[in-house]
């Protein structure tokens, strides 16, 4: 995907200030996943490449813009195997080249107004609003949680969060936005989204649980990082839950401390509670509950489908967000 | 335009962590001045001002969330005579409530499709585009100075700088939008763009001496401000390099710390090269100039406007940047 976004990236005197730094996620071995998931919903559809390519890196930018503020906002220190943005060159510039990121974004999507006709340019510039907002959402959701140091919170609400903060951007958005292109009808465009919408699910808790048992050098971030950040993860969440009282409260005591201020003990003391409360196991096993709706959605949706490798890329999804390794 | 901006913004659970804080910087007394450019050139060249409110609203909208940004990567310690959105909030929910803010302008401009046609919201929507990455790109320019160093610097570069940084997103912008929904010529609405470009650099600069000579009250950021933040102003670039060259390396020295490690003394310093130099006249002059030519470029467009206060509002433009106590 990397070629996709250079070529949406000006070539001018800004770039080595500004245009190189927008390439260094995308680069970093990236599984572009957003644009991968568009491009296979219009080509399962019977759709061409060329409709959505332009559209698909649109997603990867809005992708990587998003990881460049989030790593501020979480104080994270690498991503894909090297160090944050911001780490490597500073609050300020990483602010201002994620920012940059989604002011490129607009360009390629007016540009659809030619190549696809007003009425499905519209529907795509609407879907792309919609998704900002609930990301932007869901992160104030769990900004607002760290704050107020809540960790007294049930499935249902990590639900919400991952519905706004990665289901939307990284599944139901991609997916909504192919079904545009290939002009879905609107029953099976409501299908593909509850699709998406378990999918998302189950790749978040995969996601919080490669954290603490993955691989670092093939996950790419730092593992146990979320006890360190205090990310409210399913994991974390049901191992305070089930925590004694007192070790409840010690245990918020320590996720209420800025990063730096966490020592080895305490994360240690975090990670006893989970294993304690076979937390990893329960997430793991929620996870497997959403990708088994997800699999029973995609059987209907299926039948539509003439069979494709694109179709079969998408079924393969079920299996992926639940067994990836990074 | 704290009302207007009110509108955009959703009602919904997500307005005490997130909506309610994009109402902080409108609601303290800010100028209004960008929605007031665009509203203006409609009515004066004889358009409706239900046409252009809601546009004039997403300008407001951008600005504020550039200030939020930029607050952040300036190390800014207070805006409008509070502190900043960062300060009182911290730095995540800061950028994220930027960034939501940027989200919601999306929408607004597409429904200017139904109201002003598929044409002129097009074109507006490209303006913004256009506006977003200048803004950006001037932005980026400013940190590569900081991050280098730079003071070795001419006038015209900072003409460049303030062009992208400050002409785009407050005069040029704002201007070009209400000719495109007034219908202007592209003749007349090149006029306006250079009329736009004068003020802007003769604002900017009126902005740095006020930083410097204003009253607190009045003015709304702390003085001196730009000194602590080490800020490549007109001003202080006329200073460092009208100095000595042992000056200039001590100036240097002091302006490569971050803002909390420079001292009260070390800011005396930089203030009396500045004293030294003339610099403030020299700015000021400079201001003059750009007001000048501004008034000489307004003389031509005046000519094909019928009279009304709007015209008048414009006209007096040339006065109030140059004149300006805050």
């Amino acid at each position: 995907m990397a070629r996709e976004i250079r070529d949406i990236i000006p070539k001018n005197r800004y770039g080595p200030i500004l245009y190189d730094l927008m390439l260094e996620y995308p680069l970093r071995a990236a599984k572009g996943l957003r644009p991968a998931l568009c491009v296979a919903v219009v080509r399962a559809l019977g759709g061409r490449l060329e409709e959505v390519l332009r559209t698909a890196s649109v997603l990867e930018l809005y992708h990587n813009a998003y990881l460049i503020h989030d790593d501020i906002e979480d104080g994270s220190l690498s991503r894909r195997g090297f160090p944050t943005l911001h780490v490597q060159y500073g609050v300020p510039i990483a602010i201002n080249v994620g920012d940059a990121m989604l002011a490129l974004t607009l360009r390629p999507l007016l540009e659809n107004m030619q190549t696809l006709g007003m009425g499905k340019a519209l529907r795509i510039l609407e879907t792309v609003a919609e998704m900002s907002m609930q990301s932007a959402e869901g992160q104030a959701l769990e900004l607002a949680w760290i704050r107020d140091g809540r960790w007294e919170l049930r499935d249902r609400d990590y639900c919400r969060l991952v519905y706004k903060k990665t289901c939307w951007y990284t599944f139901i958005a991609p997916m909504a936005i192919g079904g545009i292109v290939a002009k879905l009808e609107p029953m099976a465009a409501r299908q593909i989204r509850k699709f998406a919408t378990y999918l998302g699910v189950a790749f978040q808790i995969r996601d919080d649980v490669l954290n603490l048992i993955g691989d670092e050098r093939t996950y790419g971030k730092e593992i146990a990082g979320d006890l360190w950040e205090g990310k409210h993860t399913l994991i974390l969440m049901h191992a305070m839950r089930n925590a004694e009282l007192e070790e409840r409260a010690a245990g918020k005591n320590i996720l209420s401390k800025p990063r730096p201020e966490k020592t080895e003990a305490e994360v240690r003391f975090l990670d006893s509670l989970i294993v304690r409360a076979k937390s990893v196991e329960y997430a793991s096993s929620i996870a497997d509950l959403a990708a088994g709706r997800a699999k029973r959605v995609w059987a209907e949706i299926e039948k539509e489908l003439p069979a494709s490798v694109h179709r079969e890329f998408l079924a393969s999804m079920v299996e992926y967000v639940t067994r990836r390794d990074r």
